[in-house]
């Protein structure tokens, strides 16, 4: 049976992630693989409150068709988290609330792109953006990230002609890395007038050191879409994201979205609102802080244990991962299997690279793994390391 | 600010439904406009013990992040059901859980579509299909519907060539027509070999009047796509639908899917599940199948009592819709501005026709409208029509 499928097809990286995560799923596995928060802190048990209550007062509503723009009072209570925490001039109706923040990836390609447009990365880049917009059949490029943001001269190098450049200036995944202020001026200066500036922000509330950051949205001259999720800070099976946008490209959102899914769940929205409503999201994302800065900690301190010196860790001030990168003749696919011997689990870094390399990289998850078993997976990929360093497995 | 959007986006037909449910959002207004079932037979206190139960018993795990061809015993339950009411040989590897089965259609057009690709619609023919699929820029082309189906002449001109036939063939939106067996096999026939047919199937479970009909899954030569939902059988609030598909297509839905949302809630895939084990899905369904075989019976019998003579409609077997045509002058756009005014809604035909014509037609939703409302709707609606045919609105 033949099957004529769509050109966009043929342009789509297979998710070598999924491969990884079955090889992963085996118990005896370590697995710094995956991107999941950590499971301990969901709130359970507020949720089911919540959805009782939910139920019990508005329960043919909350499970009826709803708008496409999403509930008012949710996009409300970002809107006005946006002012209160970054004094961002931001109402409800510059919000759409999304089927987690990865359809905004999805929207965002199909409104701006035709075949051959150009996208900017980052290098190392969010493989599900890349995913996504690979769909639309963009020239894909990327800027190379330093430890306080992009490459200001690749950026100017390839800006001018693009459509959109994509980050997420907030302990980025997969590199750990954000930007400092210096470069988030630089970079939003160079954007004035030109690219749509598309800001992820998924982890940008779990900093567990230094100072918050100002965001790209809003800043004089750029045209800038900002993304949220609650994946992070209540729970990814809601699947509830959003996008802050100018009116304009609003309006194209909800166009494609219409069309992609209608809208997103009611029931989750009114059950997430109902949580906000009657729960403190601050203190819970400060348990989740601690706890994350805690797991990042051990895996920095059981490097310094376990792995060669050759091996370089990026530090991170939030998030979920850190990134390791090893000599440059070294191949991290060849390493993996050596890895997997050992019982533990990574993701190479070679699939984060729209143009190529990375080929000695990797992305380490932090966040799903306890601290001692980050001790004993760290003690095994060291010793995957050493044994590859010398050729030996 | 000039942003420059993608071209498929120039494409798309605005829904001129959200415009006209704006108007029937007037209390005052009795509105046909919509297409909600009846939030009256939603399971609302079941869905309330469900959660409680997922929550209490795999809590973490159905907040989490998922696999995006979705829950292992929902597609089990899926499959199986096919298997015994449909005698279909399905089994759960066939079955991707969407995010509705609005997804479904956005997901088809990304797959297969590439512009200028012919797809072939019913006329009149579902519009959020038409949306779906005109953001991939296709060549969109209709056959009309007669009583029991697609007009077969009409459909022999245009499937040589075309990539897909999208169709609704149980109770469809917007007219309420089905296809008869003879209809389905003579259809099945003629695609053998052929496109592909998307056999959209959200309303098959509401029959009310005849009897079952086979699907056109599975039939000998075809390469079909069938398309679910739990949204008329149990919340559209939840966001769950479905699609079975041979394997190669298959693989193409899960790697759009995952670039599209990654996955579908596993919180509402989760509740749904226990509401399944816990509840008789099949009494429901009678309930939901007596009170819209009422409704719809109000609807036509209302019809008689308040509707000019020349007004025709179409008598449904199940669903949620019926079809009312009026003589070829007449022009529903402006029946509309005359409906408005004596407080009574409903969606014109023409948005439903991808290549011209229906502006005598329009769609009358009777799911969502009480008996008593309904006939005072109705009475409403026949002044209209009848001061309009005597233009003297």
């Amino acid at each position: 049976m033949q099957h004529r499928f769509s050109k966009r097809m043929d342009n789509v990286p297979r998710s070598f992630i999924r491969e990884i995560l079955k090889v992963a799923a085996d118990p005896a596995v370590i697995s710094f693989a995956g991107g999941l928060p950590n499971p301990e802190l969901f709130p359970v048990e507020a949720v089911s409150r919540a959805t009782q209550a939910v139920l019990a007062t508005a329960g043919p509503d909350s499970l009826q068709y709803s708008t496409t723009e999403g509930m008012p009072a949710l996009r409300e209570f970002i809107a006005s988290r946006y002012r209160d925490k970054k004094g961002l001039d931001v109402s409800p109706e510059d919000i759409v609330i999304t089927t987690g923040s990865q359809q905004c990836l999805d929207l965002i390609g199909k409104i701006f792109l035709d075949p051959g447009d150009r996208v900017v990365f980052e290098r190392p880049g969010y493989l599900g953006a890349i995913q996504a917009f690979a769909m639309y059949e963009p020239e894909m490029v990327s800027v190379g990230l330093e430890a306080d943001g992009p490459d200001l001269d690749e950026l100017a190098a390839v800006l001018p002609g693009s459509k959109l450049f994509y980050a997420v200036p907030n302990f980025q995944n997969p590199s750990g890395l954000s930007y400092s202020e210096a470069k988030r001026a630089a970079v939003a200066g160079m954007l004035a007038g030109g690219p749509v500036f598309v800001e992820d922000d998924p982890y940008g509330e779990l900093r567990f050191r230094g100072e918050p950051q100002r965001p790209m949205f809003g800043r004089e001259g750029l045209t800038g879409i900002l993304l949220g999720s609650f994946s992070k800070v209540a729970a990814p099976g809601l699947r509830l994201g959003w996008v802050a946008a100018p009116h304009e490209i609003r309006e194209q959102i909800v166009t494609a979205k219409q069309a992609a899914d209608l809208h997103t769940s009611s029931f989750t929205q009114a059950v997430l609102m109902r949580y906000l409503e009657d729960n403190d999201i601050d203190a819970h994302i400060a348990l989740i802080r601690e706890r994350y800065g805690r797991q990042c900690e051990s895996m920095l301190e059981a490097a310094l244990r376990h792995f060669p010196e050759e091996a370089v860790l990026t530090e991170p001030e939030g998030g979920m991962f850190l990134w390791c990168t090893l000599p440059p003749a070294i191949s991290v696919m060849e390493l993996f299997e050596c890895a997997v011997e050992q019982k533990v689990a990574f993701v190479p870094g070679h699939p984060f690279h729209v143009d190529g390399g990375g080929n000695n990289t990797m992305r380490l998850n932090f966040s799903n793994v306890d601290e001692a078993t980050i001790d004993e997976g760290m003690r095994r990929l060291g010793r995957a390391m050493k044994r590859f360093l010398r050729r030996v497995c």
